[in-house]
């Protein structure tokens, strides 16, 4: 079966929400609900209106089976750089293992390729060996630590 | 003598492409240009003109002396959470070790509050032991490798 790109829909929310909690390193934090709340709704509102965020998903046999969330970023570094950011990438868990993150990271590239970005980047938590391992594999370089500070 | 912050002018560029490129790193990939290219100028108004992303400067006795870009970035992640992005921190080599770093991220993290962000992030190279030092102790944990991919 294919796998077809396409923004993400607010029909999709249920799907989305669902693929984002089923996380071992989110369950740790212990707040994850797939609730499609008055928040969540919102943020699906400022994401469609932002112009420089998209939210892809890959569809299946009429299922959203990934996600990603894209954003392109202008900047003065590197003789006026665009560079992407990707953040909260999923696959359904059943499905993992048969190159559709590939696919789907690959389908986004080639996006921020003809948005004129120079660069693509992401953070991934430390413990996520796998991911660390499934991004060097797409050439990805492990060059820099992700820092975070909670508000 | 204090430093103010603002958003950046078109007329500061020459004083922030002079930090950008004023760095150990960056000048190891050779290519540090400080000219006001076209690219330059029109990531400049790319920046003004993207809702999302703000160009800050620190100003003391009428000089840009400090640099640094925001990027508010909205997500369905944590509940909808908003977060925000910080790139391309710059202070004036002659007057770092003074707090106007720190300042200045104070003063972008408490914008980023206000705008309903959860969270500032930031990616610093692997090599950069003093900014992570600085970054923690402004309370960032190096919770996460960031990944890089050229286009």
């Amino acid at each position: 079966m294919t796998t077809t790109f396409r923004l993400a829909l607010e029909s999709d929310l249920p799907a989305i929400m669902a693929m984002l909690a089923d996380d071992e390193i989110v369950k740790t934090r212990g707040d994850y609900p797939t609730e499609i709340t008055p928040a969540v709704r919102a943020a699906f509102g400022e994401i469609e209106s932002d112009q420089s965020s998209e939210l892809w998903v890959g569809e299946r046999g009429g299922e959203v089976i990934a996600t990603l969330q894209l954003t392109i970023i202008p900047g003065l570094s590197r003789g006026g750089m665009k560079r992407a950011l990707v953040e909260a990438v999923r696959v359904r868990a059943d499905l993992r293992g048969r190159g559709i993150g590939a696919a789907l990271m690959a389908h986004v590239t080639e996006r921020a390729r003809q948005a004129g970005c120079g660069m693509v980047q992401l953070t991934s938590d430390k413990r996520r060996l796998d991911a660390h391992r499934f991004y060097e594999k797409l050439g990805y370089a492990a060059s820099h630590v992700g820092m975070k500070l909670k508000l």
